[in-house]
């Protein structure tokens, strides 16, 4: 079966957009997650037409084609789990169109978070969505994941910053979606229904994607707590408070330590939880909000919370964190839970006694304005009793968030990694229908099969 | 049929809550749109399960069940058209939590706009949907419709304000989509697809809703013009500089000369056309977007332009125009198109010529700030000859919208109103798709069945 498609992937495509060795389709074999399996080729589109082709082309043959940003992922979502073509959408990566005075782009899926950026900001304007791998993760790979990073608590996640899409399904259908205006209600939702879907229902091509002007001012804070307890309550605090910081980020203690084993002096030496805050807008917001914002830090376990004037070089060790993570245990197990952030400490206490019961080293940060915490079990994947023993922990560590009213995924996404939890968070009856919303674009089941249900 | 429906509903329900008799059904059988169909019964349920039971006695019957809020809609969503049961969620009308810690309410979709207004209020939040019916329009209804208003233009739609929902599909399944964090990614998302799909998936029987902070201030201004061109320029300069307005609203000459009818003296003799506009925020933030605002104004044509310190009744005449529209004219074609504000011109320039093509005269207002007009065709039922122009009209307003790269509806929504011409905005793949999506959450077709698709 697999000759036959390269036969015919062979008619459709020059050689340098087809790769079938195995030494050059490696790349194409992992994401983030360090899963791998190696698929039978890579294509390499350049145009819609091309995309509909190869996915008519994998329906005939019945063989799965996997589409892949940049495959910065860390849940498995772009891994060719079961063979099959990866569709890597990198060489579709211009800019269409900058449209300022009505506050869009348009773009092909494979230009860079970064790109996109620079090539905005200019103009006035930034495209919210802010994952650390912003200089080399894609926006197609951001909308499929529905990526969002530390600026998501006051600008939202990517399905609140596109307004249409051209994408192919599963059965190599072109579809358009949304419209080219701010509001539009004709027709169902499909643009948000494919944010978010992993690739599983339809590659997307193209995305108009709606701009925000960029502050006109920005202001850090910091605040050091004597515990994780203390600081979660001012996270709470903050939250529940009417100024809104426009990124909230949480170091426990041993997220500070490996930031002190590399940044020497940059870190409070007595904190063992931190908040590194900002706020934007004009000079009074920033002025009000910086003031009700260390207001809301007078919790008792308070060590400081001050303005901080210069927050480049901790911003750039907050960035650094998830590398430094690899650097001392050979395999983290990596979560991104959320809980409503009034839960957060029962979350970070609970997630501190399940450590220490497990005797699995714990590392905890992220985007506490969301209630969304990267958990970071530390282990070594050549001790079988330890990862036992981490496995059991990460499932009670679920438990705990269901329990608090949470979410197994608050950016990450499902992928291979969490598909065998998805079923304690979405209950039968949904989770059948979104299994035949999946049959109803990818009829053959072709398009990333096996992805996000369990 | 009917008659076997029946005796199962008045085994379900008690006799207060089955309308079966033509004059009590009578108040459920049209919406603001003015089509008329009697449905066989109302139905009032009070929970979940008996909402589900409903609607699999439908299916068993194979007779339609038309979900409806308070029947505020102007395209026909919640007629029942081809007869059936209606299903009235004013019952469900529970606020069923208040949680300013997490910025969230859980509520019955019976709950009215302004009820949930009033009640987060004290609290120090608004839930932005806006429409001009909030006084008396249900949450359910608004996120059925995808619901917008004039502070859409600052804060978005429905769609942006919603974080989970409670559903029963059209086979009687009920579902649960989203989470109680403000991030979530563990399968597709549904929630936004059933808002705005009119109730042809699911019926909303619970919505946890995303709330917003209540601006600190707010600041108006008002600009004339000699004519609608310099106006429209005026529209398009201020989106495209940096400070969004929080609404923008505009009246051509045919709306200030219903209002100065009925508002002595409220609005300037010699404008042709006018802009009411809002800026909310810190004082600063205030101040310095009025200044660019007013500056942005500064177009050939401009009369004058200026800061407004007391625009309640300005706001209380626009919010009265639908009604004073219905007074001069017997019926209304009523359309609520949109297009990219820099196309405002094109648009509102070609409506005045098709008017004057067509001998039709026109009222022409909207959401200019998110280039959502409302335009209305002013004609007598009874006169054939003028009914035809005005279709004709009609039908070169849509190609005028398209053109500009608009859509056919901003916030009213297809139901019968504009299903005859979303063939022209939709392509016949993702129309196809669609429907298939429909069949998948409905298989009998019995969830107001014939809505939305032409």
């Amino acid at each position: 079966m697999n000759s036959g498609l390269i036969v015919d992937l062979q008619q459709l495509l020059p050689p340098e957009r087809l790769f079938t060795d195995p030494v050059d389709c490696y790349a194409y074999a992992y994401d983030n997650s360090r899963n791998y399996h190696a698929p039978v080729a890579v294509v390499f589109p350049l145009h819609i037409e091309e995309v509909a082709s190869i996915i008519k082309l994998c329906n005939l043959h019945k063989l799965p084609v996997v589409p892949r940003g940049r495959g910065t992922g860390t849940a498995g979502g772009s891994v060719p789990e079961v063979g099959g073509v990866v569709l890597s959408l990198e060489r579709m990566n211009k800019i269409i169109s900058i449209d300022p005075d009505n506050r869009m782009v348009i773009v092909e899926p494979g230009v860079l978070n970064q790109e996109l950026q620079d090539a905005i900001k200019g103009v006035g304007f930034f495209w919210p969505p802010d994952p650390s791998s912003a200089a080399y993760c894609s926006i197609g790979g951001n909308l499929a994941t529905c990526a969002a990073g530390p600026h998501a608590v006051k600008y939202g996640v990517a399905r609140d910053h596109i307004l249409g899409l051209k994408a192919v399904t599963g059965n190599g259908d072109i579809i358009k979606t949304g419209c080219y205006t701010s509001k539009g209600v004709v027709g169902y939702d499909l643009t948000r229904l494919l944010v978010g879907s992993e690739g599983t229902l339809a590659v997307i091509v193209e995305a108009t994607l709606k701009l925000t002007p960029l502050p006109k001012h920005t202001g850090g804070l910091t605040a050091e707590f004597i515990d994780t307890e203390s600081c979660a309550k001012a996270i709470a605090a903050i939250m529940a408070q009417p100024y809104t910081p426009s990124a909230l980020e949480f170091l426990d203690n041993g997220a500070l330590n490996l930031i002190r084993g590399r940044h020497k002096n940059l870190l409070p030496e007595n904190a063992k939880a931190y908040l590194m805050i900002e706020v934007d807008g004009s000079e009074q917001e920033i002025h009000e909000a910086s003031a009700a914002i260390l207001q809301a830090c007078q919790v008792t376990g308070l060590i400081e919370a001050k303005l901080a004037h210069d927050t480049k070089a901790l911003w750039a060790a907050r960035k650094a964190l998830s590398p430094l993570l690899k650097d001392i245990a050979p395999k983290k197990i990596n979560e991104d839970i959320a809980v409503p952030v009034s839960r957060l400490p029962e979350l970070l206490t609970g997630l501190e006694k399940l450590s220490s019961q497990y005797q699995i080293s714990n590392v905890n940060f992220g985007h506490a304005g969301n209630g969304n915490i990267h958990v970071n079990l530390l282990v070594n994947p050549d001790n079988a009793e330890e990862m036992k023993r981490a496995y059991e922990c990460l499932d009670e560590v679920f438990s705990l968030v269901l329990s608090l009213q949470g979410t197994l995924s608050g950016e990450h996404g499902v992928g291979m990694a969490k598909r065998p939890f998805v079923s304690r968070e979405i209950d039968a009856t949904t989770m059948a229908l979104m299994k035949s919303l999946k049959l109803t674009f990818d009829p053959n089941n072709v398009l990333n099969p096996g992805k996000l249900f369990p």
